[in-house]
């Protein structure tokens, strides 16, 4: 039953986020020894503006 | 000061939000010793877009 | 595919566990309409030594 | 690498997650001993609709 | 700066870890189109006393 | 309600996280407007070996 929770900035497309579910499943089932059915990834879109390295929002560099 | 977090598909109503956040919190009152007050439930709603099971996004599905 | 994560502190016993869980399903599965077969309950067991409220972890509470 | 999650209230500006995003980062490095390139904040706004306290959630309190 | 967190079983080695990381990573490059250095894998393990599957924790199925 | 997790290698002292803590609930309070009895500061250590940059697991680096 693992679960791959992805989180990044908003802006990737449908086709990237399928093309991506089906690599991370392909690498969990045969590295991890598990099956497919049991493996589920959920991709979490996080805004520029609520995302900050450094201290400093994404949206707010130059 | 437990936090319980749903995660699941989009498409819940607040009618079954209500109720849920009040069985959960019943039960984990009940079960896990603690009150009310201390128990928060926190729903994330997530798009088929940004699901997959079995490395297929579930509004890929037929 | 609901997944509910139940955060708390540690110290609730195999017994506890294992009927909140069962009690959690049942209410996703009867409230949110989904199957207990796509249901998954995982516990986050959190010391007192990692858990602050109001500035104070709870280890450090007379 | 710290990652720190704000899981709060949607409702707050911009300007308060800069300023927020700053103190922790700044409280991080200075205290966790690590630098500012590698410590990132990330905030998660949540509806009142979807964040129960006591069983009720925050948006059908009176 | 994707995060990639990987919540499982327990029981995994550190090999599986090194090449799971290692290929997840690949993939979030490749598809993400980010670099390595801003892409991050991090494993969650959950013993089995702390996973229910349609409301059994899996370390009570027989 | 806030609730702010760090996820960070594990190491710190108990002195470090009491004052980070700390440190944390003031800024919340003072910039995000709420009250320290509703800001929750919870600790994730992570071990090295479960956490990879670059594709590396950090327990891996020379």
């Amino acid at each position: 039953m693992p679960v791959v929770k992805v989180t990044w900035y908003t802006g990737r497309t449908h086709q990237q986020k399928a093309e991506l579910a089906r690599a991370i499943t392909e690498a969990v089932v045969r590295i991890g020894k598990t099956t497919a059915e049991h493996t589920q990834v959920v991709f979490e879109d996080v805004a520029k503006e609520d995302w900050a390295t450094a201290g400093v929002l994404e949206s707010d560099r130059k």
